[in-house]
């Protein structure tokens, strides 16, 4: 993956204080972890420091601790709120600042451990097609349910007759605000909980730095997931990730952006949904605007006729939405 | 695209009257139709009534009724409100009523008259990053923009440099409601305003009957559209649409449904965006424990993995998602 | 009620063609009405046509038309959608047209029928707490029930131990669009299903008048609502309503308006909840600037300290919410 | 405001540990402060211990920290995000813990400072009739002006012409969360920026804790405001707070409650704004069932006829709304 050729001309490259160059290589094993981080912030110490450029092999836990071995387990009597989708990291990188920029570059997401190594569930209250703590409702929740299943690079065999293709990718993964320390089970600012598709191994992800060292944290892989993560829960998965970290001095914007051999892409959460749409479109715009030569109001229009948008989760206490237009567009 | 060879095996020729056999040809051209219609309701006659099977061939106008016909035209000036979005129709099918299902297979979107053919603009307190009559706002509204640009089935020229496939689809089309008259501006259960761009040539669009002869209404193509429609406008384009219209006897459900030769899709409108999206989803478990055999909460959790989300727009009075599942998938 | 000292210093008074005046007393009574009407629109032939100034009397039908009358009776059952919300009109008034404004002066709501002449329930998929065909949700709807009660101008007997006041109002009145013909399930721009408790005897409405006549409808009284009407139903009673119906020529505006011997205020009806508190504030910014010499931003700032907003419903297809300022206040 | 004698059957009265008396009385003055908080959270270390029914006098800043002196100051160039809304505390209560519920009367809200004491401004991108950060759009922002004005106990002149009644209360309080630390321009579960009008002397303030001593905040006092809050900003003032903290022990609830004289309410925040209406009646149905014999089906019913909601504003990271229902109907 780190040897495409487009990778030469990608953002990173040129203008990353690495010039997207692999630098020393880091592992960072459950073990070396300790505890993790259920909230991403300023105050926990970084468990390891790199230079820019540096590639970092993390070992991430499943958004649930790994507590759901089998099929007749009960989430609620095994997941203790708020100690849900713990996180690795920090990493603080040498040489970073506020307003500077991360960028990341996702080599690789293996899923780890013994099979069956995918899992999902149902959890009461929680979930898109029903009441939940904030779109409070007297319904009765649904029942609990557990399903685990066989993951390799090969699919996801969600049944005897059904195998789902293995399209993995990170659900969490970010740095620390300022001076929030922000639950792990929310999409922001500063990255989180996104539950986006697209942040998956080739991509190239930036996020503007609001605490010195950047601080990044990582978990909460999944081996694959539908638009909007319906039910709440995709296939979870513990996954040894490949992570190469540049920096961008003095390149600061306001959300996650993203970049693949062929579009860029915004990263909006928010509710109600189309405040992370309209979040992620308008970052777009401004985007366009800034390094494309694009006046606004073209940008819109253009948008309007060649934007695409990606719902990630439609679940978690803000939703995410990934706005995204061609690089053979980028030509104003 | 009438012999697709996929369309043997459509619900459409499975279990509509005509069998997915093309009947007569009827022309409805701009002449024929006299008045437009700006609303999709019960209380206007009929232009034509057709057998299940025939084939409607039907000259739309653009939703601006034609009048941007030049750059430095003013769409303030020169629309008028609430008569826009001219509609043909409506479109009285025998046998057809309350209970029964309108099937429409989409054979081909032409652009037609004088280049250039294709029209976008930015209407002031109307778009997806604009205050509006409804996300009310006092900021001072953007300046309006017109732009006009060749389109024909190579391409849409948007400038010297960019060019946009022809993608074209139907941006408005559906039946009408039992009593309501519902604004050609507005996607709902009936259909209408719904901008997405899945109901493009190819697709069979299902729709449920709530008045006697189903009372299809059409208009309002579009050369290409980004999701969303961002900026509220698309390529609006005349257009010369082929529509195969079959019944299906006694099939009712509760929002509109369409296939493809790879997937079923739903689609919802509503706001805030996420209940479009919970509609859509909703209505596809329905649908899948309906017609495939699933179980409610595992057709939940298998979207959670495979389900695709398609933003319609997020500009018109509802806003509207396409939820999918791929047919291979439905095997539960 | 009519006679109130201030009604002489009314916009209605200072304004209406009839100077505020009472006139001719008309009586509508259910047989007089004959069928009811499920849509608010221009496609209904007037059942009376009056003059500015004068007063009609409406016999009205409760929200279900009547057929819930014990506690042992299915909502499911005797409700047949979208025949629910009767509403009698509707009355032209002669002389007004589009671009004039309707005011109506409510003077009284009263109880009418037999005792238990109050009905509440629970209607499953229908409430502020549930999921509903919007808010789709999966979970099993709750159970029905229905309560009848002892309605009269002394109060509402909840129960043995609970009687409520006797606040009574309309929840449904408004005049008909242009073109569309919109449920009388919905409140919008017309007024229609708006749920407002501050619709009540003393108080004058303003509707913006979109087709010749005004045509006025009017049903589904409430014996006395929360705010918000939670659970989708009120005290639903059957009621004579008197009202005195007056024009002002020339005085169009986007959304209805409300005038009290205190306050003026604005209704907006939009989902979601913001965006009818958006709507309506805006108005009210409108109108204070309009009429009363303020400048937007010190209106906005002033509301910002002064302004109140009641929350009508948040069950209907829109959300309705009331904004006011105290007459006192305006004095920029 | 102590000495009311409806205290004596208050909640606090009943269940508290120092049974709603009075304790010490303990001053935190702006310098024995020090430094403030943007923070709600666990990181910081207590300023004060207490305990219960101990009496704190807090001296707070307004919202900007002072540092708008005059009309002519621009907020844009004043404020610095994210070091906005300073907090006072944390107070440290002896004996309470995660499980608990703090119990905060408030004594008294008085201005404090020199005149003109009041303060209002327009902020760029932040209010309810603007986009802002979330609602982000393409309009230019409204240009910014500052409103200073004398306040006292007897009135806030706002003009020459318009005196505004002085009706105080605190905007933001509350208690740490358990991990997270959370933006003190938020509200939330744990109190925070609800900017609600209730919050004002008289009432008591019901908190579920999360952290070990409670870890009151507090700041933020207004001199009067509207509903919604609707520009984002209130009569903002430095003030003087008198708060008279008891404990409950083992009484736990997920979001704020209120209770006053005559009524009992629950606090919710959320977008959109239907999820705070949602969060803050289904908090009271649970409340309703749980101490005060109701079926929650009947709470529900009931809050339809009688409940009450308050908007506190709809303008902060989420809306804050208040429902309410009279004590006197509190029988079932």
């Amino acid at each position: 993956m780190s040897n495409d050729p487009w990778l030469k001309s990608s953002i990173m490259a040129k203008r990353g204080l690495a010039k997207g160059e692999a630098g020393k290589r880091h592992e960072l094993s459950i073990e070396a972890q300790g505890d993790f981080h259920y909230v991403y912030g300023p105050y926990a110490k970084p468990v390891l420091t790199i230079n820019p450029g540096d590639i970092v092999v993390v070992e991430t836990e499943d958004a649930f601790g790994g507590v759901i071995t089998s099929e007749t387990d009960s989430p609620t009597a095994k997941l203790v709120f708020p100690f849900l989708n713990p996180q690795c990291g920090p990493v603080a990188v040498n040489g970073v600042e506020k307003g500077d920029c991360l960028a990341i570059h996702i080599h690789a997401v293996e899923t780890r451990g013994a099979q069956p190594a995918g899992t999902t569930c149902i959890i009461p209250e929680f979930g898109g097609l029903v009441g939940t703590a904030a779109t409070a409702m007297l319904n009765k929740p649904l029942p609990e349910r557990v399903r685990k299943m066989h993951v390799d690079k090969n699919g996801v065999r969600w049944s005897d007759k059904i195998t789902l293709p293995y399209e993995p990718f990170i659900g969490t993964i970010g740095v620390s605000p300022e001076i929030e320390a922000i639950s792990s089970l929310q999409p922001d600012y500063h990255g989180g909980n996104m539950d986006l598709p697209d942040v998956a191994p080739g991509a190239i992800l930036y996020f503007p730095v609001h605490a010195k060292g950047g601080l990044m944290y990582v978990g909460d892989c999944h081996a694959t997931q539908g638009d909007g993560e319906l039910s709440g829960v995709a296939i979870e998965q513990r996954a040894t990730v490949t992570l190469q970290v540049d920096v961008i001095k003095g390149w600061s914007f306001a959300w996650p952006r993203l970049e693949t051999q062929n579009f860029l892409m915004t990263i909006g959460s928010a509710r109600p949904l189309e405040d992370a749409a309209r979040i992620a479109y308008r970052e777009l715009v401004r985007w366009m605007s800034a390094d494309y030569g694009f006046d606004e109001i073209d940008a819109y229009m253009l948008l309007s006729q060649a934007g695409r948008i990606r719902l990630g989760n439609m679940v978690d206490p803000k939703y995410t939405m990934g706005a995204s237009i061609l690089k053979k567009y980028l030509v104003s």
